[in-house]
């Protein structure tokens, strides 16, 4: 193999696959990166059998081949050349990068050795086109809510689903749960996908795109942004029915100014360090005033009160951190959360003419 | 206690100050920052037994006294409120924080189990005055060759001694050293100030400060930044007579823009994990051209040429990282290495016309 590529192309797809790899114990193969022509095309791929990158930078191909070498010695080296032309050539095994006055071998293992790349069928497959704002915002509203508990490996996914025309992104690990709808859709799709696919689709994605098209088949998903692809299994199972979690009605719902309550949320979780976090929101509907208190027997306790707009007077006890991280979210100067009492789940959701974002938390026992 | 500040105010002293307290076993008091009032002025303090930070806040003191009170969680908690008139009162050792809509009370110590805070007798003491920058520059030239190793306290410090007329700083940690001269002096001092130290001064110092004094005693150090105070104990010892270990003369000498050596430096870096960081520098005189080549035997190797100024050829070892490091704090846009064959230390100068810095590097085998 010899190609001629620049160092700017060369970089930014490193970046985007080469993460990816990690070498595991007898595969050091996933500790590297796939080079291989294909056509006037050098494909640069890296895979954790759950999860695979793959990119393609445009290249003067002037002998076709292929090659896996280490992909984070590779990666920061070409990251640290000058942006000039770069060479790569490929003879025993080896690969020599030359790139103005630098000249490095790198050893490699042979491409053979590369687990197959994971394809999926383009004309049998779900596709929807998905803004990057939209994506972004989506991402970070509800996968805050998945869960981290390998034992149930439903959890550990972002549920993707068509309901009354409508797809969803739903996250939940039983003690907070996130709804966003994105947008209408005459596809049916029931998919849970991991959390770290989203993470790294994320990672890769780029100001510059405006669109990226995400595509399911019954066992994968692929992120298609640009050049570049994350493809992933999806996770197996039957996603809870969580819509029946969802309180229709409430006993107190007030409207409060996001900024406000985040600054409240942050002091008052300072204070319920030693409570495991439980902090204890009382409204008085007559005096409009909404009063957060948190006490920690041995450093002391702490009360704040805002001014906010109620139905009625009502009492919860939630977790402080669950509030701080879904008012980083919720997207809007004000939001409305309403509960019927100290047991029933407390909804919050952004105060914007139409709504498309639910965040739900479980109370405490206070 | 009773008296009333600002938040803007407060929140400043506690940063400068909080970071050094740290609750030790049997004495949770160092955990605590002290609150005082001194005429109109609150003092603010917290000591690690080693090291002190103090500050004054201008306040109004309703009514005088003292409390110590958790310093992680008020420094946290005052920087989280409104920017509002702050109220701090003490009764029954507890400290009520008032500003805005909220209410803070913090279970504190009583003032009297707080260690004594450090004095130095100002009419007895060596002073300096050192404008922020040279103090920046000078500080972190330096302290990057001070050692971690405890056993050899000495070289964990960083040696502040007048020679010749002049002021210099000095760091050394057997392999490597620094030498930086400050200005002309007429006193006669010899002192080794801890890195730690250096490093809090440097921490508090704000931007908007253009000058700072540094103050000795027999014993003690102190650093004045505007109001705040970082006074800690010199470490007890002779620093090592470095002079003699400092080259004056040399077979080859080269001199080469710093941006590019950095670069080549830092590629070299990753070829030479495997190989505990060593590379060689071969400079060819005839040709004017420096190489730069790294060996790992596992991964690959690295060869880089780099057009430079040379007086005759030569071949020297070293490790990459000491040659990065140096670089990142040289502060010339070229330098001049200068050594004597394979054994003897490796001189680094900025090439400017008054050069007060240099670096050396202890060559390795190769």
């Amino acid at each position: 193999m010899n190609v001629q590529t620049t160092q700017e192309q060369l970089t930014k797809a490193l970046a985007a696959t080469s993460r990816v790899a990690s070498a595991k114990a007898g595969l050091p193969v996933l500790g590297n990166v796939l080079l291989r022509t294909s056509g006037s095309n050098l494909l640069v791929a890296a895979t954790n059998l759950e999860l695979a990158a793959t990119t393609h930078v445009g290249a003067k191909v002037a002998s076709q081949g292929d090659i896996t070498v280490p992909a984070k010695l590779l990666s920061e080296f070409v990251a640290n050349l000058p942006k000039e032309p770069v060479e790569l050539d490929v003879k025993n095994h080896r690969l020599t990068v030359t790139c103005g006055g630098y000249t490095s071998t790198l050893n490699g293992i042979e491409a053979d050795e590369f687990p197959e790349l994971p394809t999926i069928d383009e004309k049998t497959s779900i596709h929807f086109s998905i803004s990057r704002d939209d994506f972004k915002q989506a991402a970070a509203q509800t996968t805050l809510a998945c869960s981290n508990d390998v034992t149930r490996p439903v959890l550990t996914g972002l549920y993707w689903h068509t309901h009354d025309g409508s797809l969803y992104l739903v996250g939940t690990d039983g003690y907070r749960l996130a709804e966003r709808k994105l947008f209408t859709s005459k596809s049916e799709l029931a998919a849970i996908v991991p959390v770290t696919t989203i993470h790294e689709a994320l990672r890769v994605l780029p100001d510059s795109i405006e669109e990226l098209d995400v595509l399911f088949d019954d066992s994968q998903v692929r992120f298609r942004i640009g050049d570049t692809e994350i493809t992933s299994r999806l996770i197996d199972g039957k996603y809870p029915d969580y819509r029946q979690l969802i309180p229709t009605s409430s006993e107190t719902s007030l409207t409060v100014a996001t900024d406000e309550l985040t600054r409240t949320a942050k002091i008052a979780r300072l204070f319920a360090r030693d409570s495991g976090g439980s902090i204890t929101m009382s409204v008085d509907g007559d005096a409009s005033q909404l009063a957060i208190k948190s006490v920690a027997s041995d450093i002391g306790d702490n009360t704040a009160t805002l001014d906010v707009e109620a139905t009625a007077s009502g009492s919860v006890s939630l977790n402080s951190r669950y509030l701080s991280e879904a008012l980083a979210v919720i997207g809007s100067e004000s939001l409305t959360i309403a509960f019927s009492g100290k047991l029933a789940p407390i909804v919050m959701t952004p105060d914007a003419k139409s709504s498309d974002y639910t965040h739900i938390i479980m109370p405490l026992k206070s």
